[in-house]
């Protein structure tokens, strides 16, 4: 059978799974049930697995939840059908899974899919086709609003037809299953544990984005912005504000001095920046000097660098705001990703295969993704060890945008992304 | 029975009110059950009793809880036995009781208790004695942590004395049963609907403050700060911070400006003034371009006129604030008191009451409330009018600072309130 | 000869001395020619006079002009008629004087009179009187247009009649002339060089202020705000503003954010404060990161301890500015005050003397300062030590307000001011 | 005579003229003396010549210096040698001057030369080569510290080449010497008096920036940034800020919150924006509440429209930062440039035409100014009426960077500068 008949007939299946995911929506790092579902299907088919805190580097899990946060996700995951002895070895919200196909000399070529949710309540609304049709998360704030659900489903059909055609293969196929991108915190995990430092050829995608059709399919994913992400957390001394106003130390004044100068952060002349204080929560009662604060904020950058120029400044003007005003100020790190782009020469190899791939009608060389992912740091290792690297995007009419409690895609997406993929992989792995 | 005794002969009963009122706690404007039972005493004690509508000023019924909140405490109450009947004639939120008792010719001489609680959790320390004696608040999130549950069951037990003494008074009592002191919400309510237009001598009074001994009365209350409260809503314009910074408009940094700029109104050369935005909340996701930020804040004054100049300078600020970010705001009176001291000449004759009672052991002409109350819009009402009005401390020792969610005090301050209370009556209605 | 027909003797002299200061109006620490026509007088009036280093406390010298200023003041004294001998031993600003009076056995008596103008330049409005009259100031930007040439003029007629009843005084008369008391710069260096340590009873004055009318006396100057004057000097970076945005360390942005957040230090509860960034003065050119800022600030508050509290905050808010933007900054003391108020008992003896002077009609037990004056160390200094202090006010009718160009004072107070004064020296050297 | 031979013996007098014009530098809109002495040469060449109010639209002659200014200025270029009957007439600051060479038939070619100097004073440094040569500026704060000196010298080259060559040539020249470039303020002016409005072919040219050797030419200039240049006058209240600081309205904390919430502007995801407040200068005296402030600030866009969405932010937030502080704000505009690119085709020509020129050494395509000249004004009108310009940088080793006070640069890049730009004005017309 001819690999489009193959998918072909795998495209129902592909749905399923979408849907199964869909409606057992996990958050980054609670990814239990979605993983431990990869897990045991990619034993299936032969591959070999590793998962747990061998395939994650425990110093970089960013924004990682609490520890009693974890362990209620991980029984839910258990409860809604997990295998509870493969979901208990990512306990601690070790949930990347790394599935390896050994067919002999060649390339390392790496493909990544993510897998979380967002920490969003899916629309009730009766016209959203998920409630129509019966697959809307049935977990209260989590819902796959960015369509990762695809994503995994996609990775696993890729994996299921790769496996079927090892014979015809050669090197290592290695599938990178991550947690934890919405926030960038999951890849740089999985790259700090080393789970790249053998590939030549790196392969992500996402669905939806600049390529808004079904059939179209962008090849070289361009423009990634460097990010970081952190939470400054102030502690002041509170005191009645009508009584002893001079007894307080206050943090409010604190983090809204802050935030006020992290955005006149000077523009940077070798390229786009950003900064957002994007939620500041501070005080406890009207007559109260408020002692606590904590803020929320991000910066980004055209490249690696200037991200790290915004990021200095952030840290340089926080500490100098808590000063001020005599407050205690805790920076925590909650993310981040490098800045990149594709590599042109992998993404015409890309757009070759996309060219016998049936349902594809539109070929774009490149797209910008006005954005982070974290799968630039993954990017940026295989570029950083000579290899080449290349973020597709696989087109999709979107309901909503993404992020949006409303947000679906069209489901006729997902075989095409399995078989552009997997056509790559051959191109690369016969070449 | 002279007074002394029969005071003392009530001293279980003052006991066993606060304790019930205690247990079931109650916050401002949602007061159904305890104005009840004062609504149902009142009654049974032979009063004129006025409750509902007609005893409140819609106006300024300030930080009024959203109707399903008043509903769902009225059901509460009633649950907890309130009379259904009288409870639900003050549905919305009309907790406020007036109870006039009249004895021919004579001044007419106002009491003024107030009923509310605190939105506090009471401490679960089992050393916390309301726990070791069963009567802690029922209540989750509502406690009267100061001490108006003893001002109520002072103010019934004056009520029971006076009318059984009503042979020996002359002109008109009038005790008002205030709600939502707390925040400074309730008082002007009343005042605006005219309860007070007609009084002649205003009586006050609060446990613990300066006087920090059983035994010791305050007479004059003095430093009573004037203050505005108010809630400012600033709404904006979301975006991705990443992909369209520009295309925002940034409700968190309008909110940050003016909450700095707040803190920076020119001092006044008139006397003591205050200002704090003791909440700030602000933005729904790091990413974002907030678009939502809520900041609560009060101003002070030495004087109703350095209120008036602080808040006048307030409200310009945050109308800047949100012009400079292009956002929208909208500004909400949350509670007010008015500045003011206790008439001297009526401070004096309660140091002669005092004087009498048999518990007093110190009596002190004047003590700094160095805080705000909203009994100094009767006050002011009274005063403006040519009567006169005084605010007096009865001494107790408490378990924690006010407000604190351990708070307890000597309920052997009860009766001597009660009788201090009484013989400041029967002078002004003698003389 | 008796005291008032002494004093109206003298009258055209006190005069004559004030307008030839007026003409040749000198600014703090450049007191020349003013300090050397005192240092002649009182030493053909037979006292002790000291000048120069052993009168001063280097250290506390605030806000001594440069070098080179300095020196051009000191030569253009002698250029106006500066004995040129006297003059030199004042070079790098030891302007004040003080002036001793042996008389046996007794008390000691201070008076402290200031020297200094202001760094205005005079108005040349013709109904200006000085313009019509001829004694407008000859130095462009300096004038009296606070009265302290009245002052002096009244302390050299003090020393005049004092000097002359010398068989009438016991005790010791130290007479203090006083240079740069505007920017509260001088009296400290006087006070920690130790000239009032010997000091029961000191004796300050002021034309003016409260006391509005030719005739009246307040007797007990009170509410000295303490004050602390500092600038700070911010040093950045420059870089190009389009080009380089990046490498340039803004003094601007740190200066203005200081300013901000002064102005938003709390409020004290224990009494007035003040804060006022006077001045700011930063960068160079429109299309260029500023590098550089000068602001010139203040702080005051109702007792000495309050202004500590708000000179701390501001010191700290200052750095951690600079240190928000990187840059350097050095702050400098520019002069201070202590608060303080007149002891009641001379305040008292003040008021006997006046009722004992023709010219007074009015005399007043206290009056408000409202502001700063550096008399206050002095005052302080001598309170500390077990000694009284006392300022009067000598009424006057003033043209315009202190420290306008088109100041002028009635030259009337100037007779009574002097008796008032010998009288109460004499009261308390005869007591 | 060939052109280069011509232009070679041209060299030394290019060489006087710009050390003449060096020597009497004259800032924006008083280059009285340099413009009679353009007029003159102009009209001895032939050139039909326009001057004067005709060539100007009043109304966006920016940042004009005060009428008594202007005078001084003129005054002192007659004392210098300006012919007087000439410089009277472009009183006002008309100093804008336009040179017609009408051939017949064909291409209108416009060619621009700016010739304002700097309001900076040239460094007395022995080691300065203009101090060394005797031809240091004799104007105290004017300095051709930006190359004008050498532009308006290569502008009177071409212009006498050209003459010279007449006969060869088709079409219409028109030669713009234009005045106060700096601070981007005169080029609009001459735009809105539709001088350009003819022109098929725009050439423009600076010496230095990226073309750092005698030799190299940079045929396309690109990256001109938009920008808007203004000045922000606060008028606040004052008063005593230690007794009546609520009397005051502080414009200095006006224009400190303007300041940051300037800085704090969105980035744009349209391109590179820029905000810079360059100068700050606000109140009197340490003591009183600062009623004044002027800020001089400037926006930048990589496109017009993003300094447009920079410059509408900027006006809104400096309004309100006023509106904050109950105080008035005067915005006055200070100047303005568009954005812009040479057109690839004209700079192709200008390499050709380079190629032919035996100094030059280097030629290359494009180069980054990476900042702002009014000269975009007039490219943009060209462009958008269907003509083409471009932008060359004539390379030059120079001694100090631009604008410093040490600033000059190697005078055998003016013969180089006049053999390229006439040479392409050849192959412009012969095409």
């Amino acid at each position: 059978m001819n690999i489009s008949a193959r998918v072909a007939k795998l495209a129902p299946e592909l749905v399923e799974i979408r849907r199964d995911l869909h409606a057992h929506a996990e958050s980054g790092w609670t990814e239990f049930r979605t993983a431990t579902k990869v897990v045991e299907r990619l034993t299936e088919l032969g591959y070999e697995v590793k998962f747990g805190p061998e395939v994650h580097n425990r110093e970089h899990m960013a924004g990682l939840p609490s520890e009693a946060e974890l362990e209620r996700h991980l029984e839910r995951a258990i409860a809604q059908g997990a295998n509870p002895d493969i979901a208990r070895k990512m306990a601690g919200g070790y949930t990347g899974v790394v599935g390896i196909l050994r067919c002999g000399e060649g390339p390392t070529i790496g493909l990544r899919f993510d897998m979380d949710a967002l920490d969003i309540t899916e629309s009730d609304d009766p016209d959203h086709r998920p409630n129509q049709e019966g697959f809307a998360s049935k977990n209260k704030g989590a819902m796959h609003a960015c369509g990762h659900d695809g994503h995994t489903a996609i990775g696993l059909g890729v994996a299921t037809v790769l496996a079927e055609m090892k014979d015809q293969l050669r090197g290592t196929i290695k599938l990178f299953f991550q947690p934890a991108e919405e926030g960038v915190r999951g890849a740089r995990a999985m790259v700090e544990a080393g789970v790249c430092d053998d590939v030549d050829f790196l392969l992500g995608a996402h669905l939806g984005f600049q390529a808004r059709e079904v059939g179209t399919i962008i090849t070289g994913g361009a423009g990634f912005l460097a990010t970081s992400k952190m939470d400054a957390i102030f502690t002041g001394v509170p005191s009645h504000a009508g009584a002893a106003p001079e007894a307080g130390r206050n943090a409010l004044l604190a983090s809204a001095t802050a935030a006020l100068n992290l955005h006149a952060i000077a523009r940077h002349s070798g390229g786009a920046s950003r900064i957002n204080v994007g939620v500041l929560q501070a005080g406890s009662g009207r007559n109260v000097t408020p002692a606590n604060a904590i803020m929320k904020l991000e910066t980004r950058g055209e490249t690696t660098d200037i991200d790290a120029y915004m990021k200095e400044q952030a840290e340089r003007i926080i500490k100098a705001a808590a000063a001020m005003y005599d407050v205690q100020v805790e920076l925590r790190p909650m993310g981040s990703a490098a800045g990149g782009t594709s590599d042109p020469e992998l993404a015409e190899i890309i757009g070759q295969a996309a060219g016998e791939t049936p349902g594809v009608t539109k070929i774009l060389p490149t797209g910008d993704l006005g954005g982070s992912e974290d799968y630039a740091w993954m990017m940026d290792r295989v570029q950083k060890r000579g290899g080449k690297a290349a973020y597709m995007m696989i087109g999709s009419k979107i309901a909503a945008p993404h992020h949006d409690s409303r947000f679906d895609f069209d489901e006729r997406s997902l075989p095409i992304g399995v078989e552009v993929m997997v056509r790559t992989v051959l191109r690369l792995t016969q070449s």
